[in-house]
């Protein structure tokens, strides 16, 4: 069985651009004992993947050179030697970036396909959606009637921040790169939504929203927006640091405003974090992002690109801003 | 009754002078029913103080121009027309910079004179001692055998801090100013002590002090020495932010890398903090430090200048480095 896979032709500089993505065809042996072959449906492109690129530690380690790229695939058994999946059965899991994959189980999970699109497990009820629930409710602790700003806000992980933030009562401003996504974060329920781009002078459109000042942030982006808000912060402020969107790209360390003073004066709290560091905790995360999405409290929007050929391009559009909610490559 | 006070002459740009200061006399009514007059026996000088110096709201509210300055002070009750605070007494409490002052009594704490010279109640016994205690055990949280970095070791709250970590099995890590300070953190039990003025590479040398790499930072100065810790940072690092002394007479906000992504790449926690976040803690707090002091787990230092109308000067020599510990005014 032969199969396309997309692997790291080299470390990127800066941007990465297609130059870093060998398209190549491997050979995949028969499916043996205990393992299954799974055919890809949905492949994730996260802006995360952008530090797996780089050489050195990072919180997960390094993509390889030669080696396939890899990350959330949403996959369904199409042969099967494995008693717990059965061929039909719908996963989702850590896989390299390739039509078929051959896979002894571990690291996967079946996901059931009447509750929600499949792709979802990808988005809402999957790696960004847990990132927003832990990252909101566990650093950020939101109460009723406090500010809060999400930066990326039409991002995957932005949009179900700043729905969670309205379901705990607080009053939710989100900052994103076109009218297109300020208009969808008010249709969400936003109740200020900020298009950074055209804005002429971010921290006064920030001050202006937040006339209350800012509780809690939780940054997407960082770079002058995240400037803006240190200087908004209230007393006790809570800061969830879950991207930096802005600098991925950065060839040397960016330089800014100190934000130390401003966090000893508010005594605020900023608290990096990855969803990995709530690992035991996500299926309460998963049952209750599921739970408040049939209710109708959570929506979500998808920019779905179609052929396995066309993941790199949905990767590189991640840092031009895109799209609007999770982004998917539709394989299959 | 006549006695001499300091006012704030005007807000200062940059740097302090003496011109900050206006020295007069004042008038004391007679001492009237439920007041006690104290007379001054210790000042306190600390780095926050310049804050206050400032217009615009910190997290203490700022001096004003023309009013008498005020600080942590030691004084002794010579008259009484209050109950619980009979001739003798020796308090505690935030009061202005005057040889004699009338107060009725509210928030002054009485404190003990037969367990330690009375002036470790404006030090390690006091407001630099529950600084350090707090913002090491409750935010850093230093486990045996992990790595701690403070910077501004030989400060007042450092080397109570670097002491505190010793007494939780960590490995200590202090920055000071001179090689007098260095000595002296030696002596005090921190296995490593760097004299950042006269190291050539700062991160070189913090790199080589912490192989395991840095678990908590007590930071208490900010800038390049910081910048170095944060490149050393492991998975989960604690950082209390309890001072940013290298930029408390910058004019403008200082520039320098942004942490942010070195933050989330070690899901580290910076908590910004005032002592008297803990307001409800202190008793705790004294009760330990106490405990640990009289057991001989803890010593302390102090720098006295002496004569009331070397207080500005004593104040201004925080921000040379001229003190080792607890920069003390000895009045009478």
């Amino acid at each position: 069985m032969k199969t396309k896979v997309i692997r790291l032709a080299s470390r990127p500089q800066g941007l990465p651009t297609a130059a870093q993505f060998q398209f190549d065809t491997l050979d995949l042996p028969a499916t043996g004992a205990g393992q299954v072959l799974l055919k890809t449906r949905y492949v994730s492109v996260d802006p995360y993947m952008r530090g797996r690129m780089n050489e050195g530690k990072s919180y997960v380690p390094p993509f390889e050179v030669g080696a396939p790229l890899a990350g959330g695939v949403v996959a369904e058994v199409i042969e099967s030697q494995h008693e717990a999946l059965p061929v039909g059965s719908v996963v989702v899991g850590n896989l390299p970036w390739q039509e078929y994959i051959l896979s002894d189980g571990k690291g996967l999970n079946r996901i059931p396909t009447d509750k929600a699109p499949v792709s979802y497990f990808l988005g809402l009820l999957g790696m960004p959606g847990l990132t927003a629930y832990f990252g909101l409710l566990d650093i950020c602790q939101p109460k009723a009637g406090e500010t809060v700003v999400v930066s990326g806000a039409a991002g995957a992980v932005g949009l179900i921040v700043g729905q969670l933030a309205k379901i705990q009562g607080a009053r939710v401003i989100g900052t994103a790169g076109s009218d297109e996504k300020v208009a969808y974060l008010r249709q969400l329920g936003f109740d200020e939504a900020i298009n950074y781009k055209t804005t002429p002078d971010i921290a006064q459109a920030l001050a202006a929203a937040a006339p209350a000042g800012v509780d809690c942030y939780f940054d997407n982006v960082g770079g002058a927006i995240t400037d803006a808000v240190y200087d908004l912060l209230n007393k006790h402020a809570r800061i969830a640091l879950c991207g930096q969107i802005s600098s991925y790209n950065d060839t040397e360390t960016p330089v800014g405003p100190r934000p130390e003073t401003k966090l000893l004066k508010t005594s605020a709290r900023l608290q990096g974090f990855i969803v990995g560091d709530y690992f035991s905790r996500w299926p309460e995360g998963v049952q209750q992002l599921t739970e408040w999405y049939s209710q109708g409290k959570l929506q979500t929007e998808e920019t779905i690109t179609e052929g396995f050929d066309q993941i790199p391009a949905a990767f590189l559009g991640l840092f031009k801003g895109d799209n609007t909610g999770k982004a998917i490559v539709k394989v299959s």
